[in-house]
């Protein structure tokens, strides 16, 4: 039997652009004489559809894709992710569905049992939980067709009280296949093996997995489908980040699988260091967000600093540099050096660039404002107006011209409020947000990997938001290594105060960072949306109160 | 037995104020001679704390909370609601759940079966559901004892597949107690009332309710505890909007209940009208949210329109008008008449109001940007350029003075992305975000109903954001009265084109408004929270991909 899987990046409710790229995949299988092509979960709507899913209107347009590629599915089989229609008076109106398309119709359909409910998944919002499952029988052959979290739910401790793929092992299957969509943080890529690995030891079958690849907003996919041995020996992985597809025959009665096709070479060197990953992932959430939203052209504002300069190399790699404009806006409180480094780093990446004073705008805000803070101390108030011109400025640019403004900051100062609300938070897409600041010095060293990008100067030096006379970050907060240390234990671990100190810091530091953290909540609410590296991203995955009093 | 039910309003987090809440509502009903107090469900954390329920350090302060609150209960029984660790190594790791407390200590607990997973409730995110209910024994009375949502799936359509009062039926209760925190939209207090009435119909059983009261952020909580005869009769209902203690008496033998002692007017009028109802809802969202964050000062730029007219009134209702701050901020142009009417409101509220112009800051952001701008045609970025410098002034002056900056940003306008990011939909709460244009027109009214607060002038007018020379909202959007019905029938009915155009809307207009809606979700999603009055409000509530292709 030969299976091939089709590793796609859909676009969320694009049911034409997602239905074509499917059909594509059928025809080129047909092509290689494939017998089973398999497509990812939810792959006809794209993975997460979210509130669309309680649209009838929605549904049925899944409905309606499913049946156009059932069409195709002559003379070869798909197994294909949608949501359906659960027939019943109780639970749930849905089910998180698998099809198992063939001789142009559904000829079984079966149905996620564990619905992933934590952290960005809301499944149980949409879907019924399965609890009859099957094994599917094709070509004398019976498959365990299992949807993602199905498989995943394999420790000591169980988050699930039933486990579908249990159930299956009992009726006697020749092979797996889970049909996964399945988002990227750094660790991802260790985890999925080591957790295919386990089923496949486990079950005792060889496991055929597909995986989505493409960002949807926030959410990044890395692919990484991946083929395993019965002996858990991992065959064959999917290229990250890309499209992909490849055919592979399973043995008659034997079980081995071995490789018949593939679009790309299976070799091609994977980024495997978390930095690399970071880079990549990045690059490709900032690349999709622009196509998906039919937009080509970058803005953002340069300040010589260290995030800015990290987010403009990747824009212009997800972008090309004629797709980016950067805009270094000097106050009286910018260094010449600061200036000097972003000049350079423009021309390093042959971006062009403007300078747009922001004095005048200052001094204008100033008078209008003279009648009402005179004889007042300058403090915070005056600190945010300078950012906010800024954020007015980029925004006209962008306005006039259809500029997508990125964002800059990064995962330690959203973390602690350390950022003007509609001044530098604003942007169309945070691109840093869930990078912390010593992992954006280490983002800066790979950029610069093999030759100078980003200046020196702009990583050697403390980093200062300059909106008063010599500041410096390390001013109002513990240096970034304590910090980000802290802040990966409470927003990562979710360690509370008592286990930090433990760990040794100091109940004023850790009191401080805490209270920092949870009183800026209101900050966080109104930033753009964070491509996700990390196992816990702001936004979606991290829902918290405004209102709340704890340990703040 | 006397039974005292206890209508608070908790603080998400804050241990120390909910508990000594608690502990003196127990001690007065010591003072009653009552024999068991109810309070609500998850009252010692505040509902919803989301996701500091994953915090060890948090469901530890829940356990020392209940512990501290059992020490108050010699000579009467308590039962109150707080998160529990699920003990098996199988499920999520917390259970929703009810403590029965008598004798110092805990006595017994039952937990949450229904987990409500839909718009603003993630209760599956955190809790396994429990299916071994049971009844509660005390005082020679067996009470079925559920949480919530236990109660609330009574329809002919079942979203859950188990009936937990159902289970408890069968042990023969003598009465029933429900503690719940089941948020306010202005149909809630008709559907809670018919809900409550069917169970105790359906069951045969008196029926105890308690509620929460007050804001948490967005999700406003009416109250509205109740006691419901076995004939289905309310028998009693209490206040709307504030905090409420009463007792009761079940005779012995015949479960009449009669009361027994009120803080309050039982009789007191209960606003009806669905605009009464948004209307104190919101004044008290507004009021709890500057409490809950220890602020006390609102500012908000006044155009003379009728939404910040009516969101002034409201915060004036809230605070206090010497706490609320008026900011005029003319452009070129700005109409005479809304200058008038803008002061003449803020005269009638009593509020002190300053008057800034923008031209200043406008000309400097025209001379600094006039050397990429010279020769391009006055767009939509010179519209954008006056609210953007409206919202840095109103923060300058937050930032200066400690205000909080409200929203006054509608529902419709919300919908369609007829605002300016960092402008116009600045703010650190969105008070009328779920109110539609026509609606805020209703609250005008009633604000109106015993004395002329709002100038005539401001109602009757035609809407205009006055960005450019005789603009009008219709030039560009349909007219309210049928936007908003579209609106409603997309985001609160989530009815698809199909129905819509069945309805008699065009195609036209029906393509058109649907896909601002959809295509604005990247404005929505930087909007501070707003506070929920309907069904289906923005923000936590209906979630949205960003870069999804559906209807746009």
């Amino acid at each position: 039997m030969k299976i091939a899987l089709a590793q796609i990046n859909y676009h969320i409710g694009h049911f034409d652009s997602n239905v074509l790229k499917i059909k594509n995949a059928i025809q080129k299988a047909k092509q290689k004489g494939v017998d089973l092509i398999v497509f990812a979960e939810m792959a006809v709507s794209g993975y997460p559809p979210r509130d669309f899913l309680e649209f009838d209107d929605f549904i049925q347009k899944c409905y309606q894709a499913i049946k156009e590629i059932a069409q195709s599915c002559i003379g070869i089989a798909a197994i294909i992710g949608s949501p359906s229609i659960n027939p019943s008076a109780k639970g749930k109106f849905l089910y998180n569905s698998a099809y198992f398309l063939y001789d142009g119709d559904i000829q079984y359909i079966t149905h996620k049992s564990l619905l992933p409910t934590y952290d960005i998944f809301d499944e149980y919002r949409y879907f019924e939980p399965f609890r009859d499952v099957n094994v599917l029988n094709y070509m004398g052959r019976k498959i365990a067709l299992t949807i993602c979290e199905d498989i995943w739910d394999i420790g000591d401790e169980r988050l699930y009280t039933i486990s579908p793929m249990d159930v299956l092992a009992k009726q006697g299957p020749d092979l797996m296949v889970n049909i996964a969509a399945s988002p990227f943080h750094y660790r991802q890529a260790s985890s999925r093996r080591e957790v295919l690995v386990r089923n496949a030891l486990r079950y005792n079958l060889p496991l055929f997995y597909v995986n989505h690849v493409g960002a949807q907003t926030e959410l990044l996919f890395d692919g990484g489908s991946m083929v395993i041995n019965r002996d858990g020996e991992i065959f064959d992985e999917f290229n990250y980040f890309e499209e992909d597809f490849r055919v592979y025959e399973l043995k008659e009665g034997s079980n081995q699988v071995s490789l018949f096709y593939s679009d790309f070479k299976p070799e091609k060197q994977k980024p495997e260091s978390k930095i690399s990953l970071i880079h990549d992932a990045l690059v490709m959430g900032i690349r999709n967000y622009f196509q998906k939203l039919s937009f080509s052209k970058a803005i953002l504002g340069l300040s010589g600093g260290i995030d800015s300069a990290v987010t403009l190399a990747l824009a212009a790699r997800a972008l090309g540099n004629d797709n980016v404009k950067a805009v270094l806006l000097p106050s009286r409180y910018s260094s010449e050096h600061s200036i000097n480094d972003a000049v350079v780093l423009a021309e390093n990446l042959n971006i062009p660039y403007d300078i747009i004073h922001i004095e005048k705008a200052f001094k204008s805000f100033e008078e209008t404002m003279s009648q009402w803070f005179d004889g007042l101390p300058a403090d915070i108030t005056e600190e945010n107006l300078q950012a906010r011109i800024r954020a007015v400025i980029l925004m006209s640019l962008s306005n006039k011209f259809g500029y997508i403004l990125l964002n800059t900051s990064n995962k330690s100062e959203a973390a602690v409020g350390y950022g003007t609300l509609y001044g530098d938070m604003c942007g169309g897409l945070s691109v840093l947000g869930d990078v912390y600041k010593t992992e954006v010095f280490d983002l800066a060293r790979y950029i610069n990997r093999s030759q100078p990008i980003i200046p020196e100067h702009t990583i050697s030096k403390p980093p200062s938001a300059e909106l008063r006379p010599g500041q410096k970050d390390s001013d109002s907060l513990p240096d970034y290594e304590m910090l980000d240390q802290i802040l990966y234990q409470y927003i990562e671990l979710r360690k509370g105060p008592g286990d930090l100190i433990d760990q040794g810091y100091s109940e004023e530091i850790v009191s401080k960072v805490l209270k920092l953290v949870n009183t800026s909540e209101h900050k966080r609410y109104q930033m753009p949306p964070v491509l996700r590296v990390s196992t816990k991203a702001f936004g979606m995955g991290r829902r918290m109160p405004i209102v709340a009093k704890y340990l703040s």
